[in-house]
């Protein structure tokens, strides 16, 4: 464990140790299976355990009321953006969208390809690059409006909802970079998705919750069935052949937060790691600028910031290598730095980045 | 290795010790990162290194002629089943499906809810309970068709197109259970598509083969990113976060095949495992009924046959079972038994059953 290196990539992100750990020393054998769990029928009770494990620890996690169903999906966020529409949206259903970001716009974009003017901007920050979030004053919420859709946490910008868009309307979202960093009510929520590859598991997996009314809202006789959200939902997620490894790694991963004591534990690591991060870079104020110019706005799990020049940039992300830290440079429209905390990024893990700004910051400050 | 099972699963299904093996050795620390594979950016040379051998395994093992892109994509051949009819077939292009089993039935009907009457059977055996191939007389091919859709191995049935079906019009082919079971020429195929979890690596990665010409004709502007096969392969499968472990398992399973003399080497390892299969069943022909009624359709894949009675065939699996045999049970819309003899089964394997089946015979015959 202690070559191992301290991660901070964007997505596909860390793991939790324990969780890959467990993989590994079952990798061979499953079960006492004598095969791995990859290689086992998905219609097999030991396969069936495991998915069933995964399903189940989703809902203990987030408190999921029983008016839901969890999904275990494939094609990431870029397929829900499509098959929300698709399913919702194409026989004159109408919907507004908050965009936020570089990923929430896309979600926009692809709502907007498959149902034209029944989607609407409710609000945008790109005007401002998406440095902030729409204040409440902003939200111009279409009375008919079936929902609302937002981005929980914008993974390039380094924006986050803490408290969720003011609207009396049911919410579809997109948590791929923020699911399950800290309990929160679902109530609200009619479908959630998540491409698992930051807080959850490896790529290849979308964990997508979606309450019963919504999967009764959705018109889709007439498309293919793999982007229909009810037919997966009757058949449990097993009409075809879903990514049995992936949901392996995602049911270990979860066993892995609850054994840790939940949601409670993740968010209190959580908010520890961006006080040291935030409170680092605010200490340094003349040397590191954030990118999010709204302090309530600040992501707990993207943190963006810059330096006074590219050079210096450079030299950070190098020096950082060199002290096993990777993974830091910004995203390409947004440049200068990028610390992605998710929860497999551990108190420690942020305690020796930020040790290692200090000194920068003497060195070159 | 001992205490391996002998996998005759039908999908997921047993994978080269080797390339498990391999996983599990790198599973922590991949390349010497320190981190697992499925920890790592899609963007990462560490990770492109695996994508980019992947590919061009694929193309090294099959021949692929350079006009022909290789994409790995997500949602298994369900997902192929629409997106074919989605990219190619919605603005009056005519195809004409062949219908021969269970999955290329449902790969017609995904086909005519999106493009309606402008697809059509060629042929079916349905009415023979698809127990045989269509004969090359049966072909009614339309003229105006811009393609034949077939499934080249009917993985319920046991059936398999050891000559294609003759016609002068570029084939698409469903080939998730026999993809590169053998060599063959690429040329006469606009798109080729098979769920890995077969021949390939595990469940979650969809290998798609498709010719310039092909990507040329998709008529798809209007649809979700996602589903756009043009856009894939402009971005080189990497528009959207890949699932990244099982390309990397992908790559592990076609470096073992080079190493054990690539296609060649396993078609003969094939050829000899059907021999000795079909062998033993002919040879307890009283006993042991196959369903395929043509002995030149009968798959090397999936040797479907019945034995005597319910009783008989519930003891053959159990005592098989007891004799670290799995996966033998057959579909439940065929029943009897299915013995799954993918790339990854050897033929000590097939060997250790035919000894079990000859000596089932000599109890219970």
């Amino acid at each position: 464990m202690t070559n191992r290196a301290i991660n901070f990539y964007a997505g596909p992100a860390g793991l939790p140790f324990e969780a890959l750990q467990r993989a590994q020393e079952e990798l061979l054998d499953f079960a006492g299976t004598g095969m791995s769990v990859m290689e086992i029928s998905h219609r097999s009770k030991e396969y069936d355990a495991v998915h069933e494990e995964a399903i189940s620890l989703t809902k203990e996690l987030m408190g999921i009321p029983d008016n839901y169903k969890v999904l275990l999906l494939q094609g990431g966020a870029h397929l829900s953006f499509g098959m929300i529409p698709m399913n919702l949206l194409r026989k004159g259903r109408k919907a507004d969208y908050i965009t936020t970001g570089n990923w929430a716009e896309k979600a926009f974009k692809e709502a907007k390809l498959v149902a034209g003017d029944n989607v609407r901007e409710a609000a945008s920050t790109k005007s401002e690059n998406f440095a902030r979030l729409p204040k409440a004053s902003e939200l111009d919420i279409n009375p008919e409006a079936a929902f609302v859709h937002f981005t929980s946490n914008n993974t390039v910008e380094g924006t986050q909802w803490k408290e969720f868009p003011k609207t009396d309307k049911p919410y579809i979202c997109d948590m791929s970079s923020d699911i399950m960093w800290r309990p929160f009510d679902v109530n609200q929520f009619g479908l959630i998705y998540a491409g698992a590859q930051k807080n959850l598991g490896p790529s290849g997996v979308t964990l997508t919750i979606v309450r019963e009314d919504f999967l009764e809202m959705c018109e889709c006789k007439d498309l293919p069935s793999y982007l229909r959200y009810p037919l997966h939902a009757d058949k449990n997620s097993l009409y075809n052949t879903p990514p049995t490894f992936g949901i392996y790694l995602l049911r270990n991963v979860l066993a892995y937060n609850k054994s840790i004591g939940g949601l409670k534990a993740i968010e209190a690591n959580n908010l520890k790691k961006a006080e040291l991060l935030y409170g680092c870079i605010d200490k340094h104020e003349g040397f590191f600028k954030p990118f999010v110019t709204e302090k309530a706005d600040r992501s707990t799990m993207n943190v963006d910031f810059f330096l006074p020049t590219e050079e210096l940039t450079d030299a950070f992300v190098k020096e950082a290598k060199k002290n096993n830290m990777v993974g830091l440079k910004g995203y390409r429209d947004v440049g200068g730095i990028r610390v992605s905390t998710y929860n497999a990024v551990t108190v420690a893990n942020v305690e020796t980045l930020v040790a290692f700004m200090d000194e920068f910051v003497k060195k070159n400050g």
